[in-house]
């Protein structure tokens, strides 16, 4: 299902074959066979999305690190699971995610239901024992069963197929359309001014898009499962390695114990970027004109001028979506139970 | 402007006179003098009650402990500040938090907006070193300017006094009206079954409603900043002394350091009692059942039997009032800081 050095080997033909023709961001968002969405389904997701008594003493949710009022991250370089325990990576954001084929950074997951099993039982996040842990939780709050019901018919299985089913469901809305980049490549040549438009020609010209192609951003559109991993940093031996630790973590090697795989990492998208500091895998760099610094140089290995950063960082701007209206989800309650460890 | 033997004294007269004539939530909130409620300052308290970055690592917002989308607290006996440092009493729902007289457990402050104040520097809560880093962390975030001119007129202050005269007006509107009580004691004589009746009916001749009277059953309309206190347990040497260590916690004297203080407690909502799991000021006690007991033992010396704790329960359950349908706030973004310790 994954694959992982075909893509940075095929890259320079698909940058030269598609790089150029960057796309607005589709309405239809893929999802894997027989993923059927419901306003009922996609409640129960939102609602078990929110719900803190899925992690281990009922302080993290899915929110907690991937935080749907923000960026869909937590602006952290590391984030803090249950007992303050900090994770190895960043909190990649949720919004388009659904666009992505694979999940994680090391694209470990082939769909959104896979990766949400991941943090439920992480001992560094929600730090669950196991999935029948979660499930037992979730039938002894009595008001999910109504939901469940609701989402996948009567008396239907409160498991952890059904949990992720539905927290997928409901990833899948947490699409951000109307960019002003959108609205740009539609056609309306007002959407961008004129130094933002500088930087996408520069983009173009520097070779950002050999990699960050397609309409999320993230590399050309691949059945889900086949992700498109590039290795960082391409250019070792700059300075940034150092400064921002960039060479310990062995990233998609760490996955498939492959050498080849050794500092390979998911293409992560360029959407909402503005939202999303700290950047990187390790969230090691807090501003986004040194991102782009550390990119242009750790994987084209050039210098950019500040000019030409700024009318960069200027373009990336215009990739912040319409976060859509959210009504919040009201959580069944805990009969009577306490959560403190 | 605070109160305190006062109303253990006056206890017994209130009783007699008032404790029968329960009413419905009343429609109008109070509010301090010249504490106006705008649309446009409901949506900044509501941005600012859920922004996490309003704590020191960015992990812990308002929402974080009292969950709005729950039952206005975490379930927990003691909440988890930044760094997953315990606090020292169980966090209080901030539903109808608004017809409270004071806040906090030992009333220490005098209206919403004061209470706002403390979490955020409260080291084992959002551990903020000062409200000086609170103001300059909001200023930092450029979309807030647009918030607070629009709530407080242009170019208006980005102040302590301002960030909490939000977060009060949007708690303001954290309101549970048409419980299944409200519902009966209006008149629907249906909207009660026979056990809950029965269950009113034993609160009645028990002594329940000395304390817990009024409109939020947590005690007579008070000024603002007037607290309705009692000791607890006021019948000490049971059992429950040391099984939910009831001693240690000196509650009010904590606050005025005046020996009648000691063990007084400001008397909380029975409102959503059946969400707000686990209960007292240490979260004890997790069972509803449990609850009852233990407080008709300490506070009133009566052994209930079993069913008339099942009949109490039965009504206390019909205090659940309608959460009210919120939209989630978007938070303006944060340019490119990163917030890990």
């Amino acid at each position: 299902m994954k694959t992982s050095l075909l893509f940075s080997t095929l890259l320079f033909s698909v940058y030269v074959s598609s790089s150029f023709a960057q796309e607005a961001l589709p309405e239809k968002v893929p999802a894997p066979a027989g993923a059927t969405v419901t306003e009922e389904k996609i409640l129960l997701g939102k609602t078990l999305y929110f719900d803190p008594r899925l992690s281990k003493d009922g302080t993290i949710s899915c929110n907690s690190c991937h935080n749907v009022m923000a960026g869909g991250d937590d602006n952290r370089s590391f984030s803090a699971g249950v007992g303050a325990k900090l994770g190895g990576r960043s909190a990649p954001t949720v919004w388009n995610s659904a666009f992505m084929s694979v999940q994680f950074w090391d694209g470990r997951a082939a769909s959104l239901e896979e990766q949400a099993k991941g943090p439920l039982t992480n001992p560094v996040e929600m730090a669950m024992t196991d999935h029948n842990l979660v499930i037992s939780r979730i039938k002894n709050i009595p008001g999910y069963k109504a939901l469940f019901d609701k989402a996948f018919g009567k008396n239907s299985k409160i498991d952890i197929d059904n949990v992720v089913k539905a927290i997928a469901a409901y990833e899948r809305t947490l699409i951000t359309p109307n960019a002003r980049f959108d609205l740009y490549i539609k056609g309306d040549k007002k959407a961008l001014r004129e130094e933002e438009i500088k930087g996408f020609e520069l983009m173009k010209t520097t070779g950002c898009f050999a990699c960050h192609s397609g309409a999320n951003f993230a590399g050309p559109t691949l059945p889900i499962g086949t992700g498109f991993y590039m290795k960082f940093p391409t250019f070792p031996g700059s300075a940034y390695d150092t400064k921002y630790d960039l060479m310990k973590d062995m990233g998609r090697f760490d996955v498939t114990k492959k050498d080849e795989d050794k500092h390979l990492w998911r293409v992560p998208t360029l959407r909402n970027i503005a939202l999303t500091a700290p950047y990187f895998h390790n969230g090691s760099v807090a501003h986004l004109d040194e991102a782009v610094r550390v990119m242009a140089k750790t994987q084209l290995n050039k210098d950019l001028s500040k000019k030409e950063v700024q009318s960069i960082v200027a373009f990336l701007k215009t990739l912040t979506g319409e976060r859509p209206v959210q009504t919040m989800p009201i959580l069944p309650s805990t009969d009577a139970t306490t959560l403190t460890p």
